[in-house]
């Protein structure tokens, strides 16, 4: 997804330095004049801006917090913007550390996947300081389309978690009707042409049902980074006394499936915890 | 509902008779030239086609079964239809009976409330044998628009009853992204729009969602009636040896809402159960 955004800043006429801890991820992008830069910290000192959209929470803490990193080597006046889906507190943190180097911090992770980042179609939310936010949205309308500030630091990531909180239990009852259909001896097919467009409809239900159906588990969106962000939405909500219940069961279905090796396959793959698939 | 699907039978010209346990409600229909019968047993005497939309599997085992009832009554080629949700099982139960007495039957579940049925916008899932449905498709045609055979006697009980299932735990992902959102301290109408239109969109999150938020929890579709369906899936899967978690919770849930009192209210109040509504 990365290399897709940053190509649309430079097709746009920015000056692109990049980092990856994979050079040969960032070819295509240096072969169109982007700027090799040898670690996160020569980033945050010779650039304006610098988006960083990487793994694990872990990772972010690292990108940012390490000795070589981003905030130990911040330029005053820099704006960083983590677009990594995230935790809303790690989010705080940097966006702390920021501001006491003379710089600035968003969180604006982002949905659509490697589609919307290749079409610029992502939705992108947006948390840190409004002034902020108004001086970059140029930079975002490069690689999005539905782009919405969502409040102070760390509420582009609290955004992100009610994405994956809907996502988590929607999947449930998507799974669940496919396999309630095929142990009733129904055509899933045609049951999805009756229910698809009514109360019952979803992105789910009309784009990853076909799938499942299908036995194509291939992957839209990891098993293993659903897993993480749902991991960070239960962490979270925990703190906030928060008690999630349809969360917690596909949560902890979702881990059932990752232990049985399918981690790599796309989050449609749960309807093989239901048997849901193509008969033998 | 009933109501206004009888009257688009007899808008059509078709002579209709009826029965209803409060003949009050039926006081419309009568003065536009509709006919009344004193037991359902004398429509299912007089009619080709009687269709009963009432309301537990306990009134459709009643009227079909009594002694007074369609069955014991059913004149020899009558094609009975039910549209109640109601049991898999029961219609099977049916349209055996009907065949043993020279008759057919449907069983023909909607979905689409009482504005559906208003508006001849309803989506009617109907099983049963194909060549009793291609002969009264002209009628549904009258009531619905996205009509659709799905298989033997029962199949039509069954799809609605898939359709309920993705609704159980879509409803719980939404009430949840509501809670997270407004423990967080998000503005809840912001982060619709930044996640109605991607991977987590659903009906219920861009119909219901913001009726949660507005306390607005007047019935579209009661508490009570979604109680009845949810326990119907829940018998039934139990019966096929069929695990469905997120129903299981959901189905939880939504008791524990009723026995607050609050079975007269709509499904979306179930995000009473997570402190979502305007904020006091």
């Amino acid at each position: 997804m990365g290399k897709s955004m940053a190509g649309h800043l430079l097709k746009a006429g920015h000056r692109l330095h990049v980092y990856t801890r994979t050079k040969e991820k960032a070819r295509d992008l240096l072969t169109d004049g982007a700027v090799w830069e040898d670690a996160p910290g020569s980033l945050a000192a010779r650039c304006d801006l610098v988006i960083t959209i990487v793994g694990m929470p872990s990772d972010v803490e690292q990108v940012y917090f390490e000795e070589g990193g981003l905030l130990a080597n911040l330029r005053k006046g820099t704006v960083l913007i983590d677009m990594t889906t995230s935790s809303p507190e790690l989010a705080g943190r940097i966006a702390d550390a920021a501001k006491k180097k003379g710089g600035a911090a968003l969180d604006a992770p982002v949905s659509g996947g490697d589609k919307g980042a290749r079409e610029a179609g992502l939705s992108i939310m947006v948390g840190g300081d409004r002034h902020v936010y108004d001086e970059v949205l140029p930079v975002f309308k490069l690689m999005g389309r539905n782009i919405v500030y969502q409040g102070p630091a760390g509420s582009g990531q609290s955004c992100k978690m009610c994405n994956q909180v809907v996502i988590a239990s929607t999947m449930l009852g998507v799974c669940e009707a496919m396999a309630y259909a095929k142990k009733s001896g129904l055509d899933p097919h045609t049951v999805l042409e009756s229910i698809s467009a009514g109360a019952a409809g979803s992105w789910a239900l009309s784009n990853l049902a076909p799938r499942m159906i299908e036995g194509d588990f291939d992957p839209g969106f990891y098993v293993k980074h659903f897993i993480k962000d749902m991991g960070i939405a239960s962490e979270s909500a925990e703190k906030m006394d928060l008690d999630l219940p349809g969360l917690a069961l596909s949560l902890k279905s979702y881990r059932e499936l990752a232990a049985k090796g399918d981690g790599d396959l796309g989050t449609q793959a749960l309807a093989k915890m239901y048997g849901v698939g193509p008969s033998k």
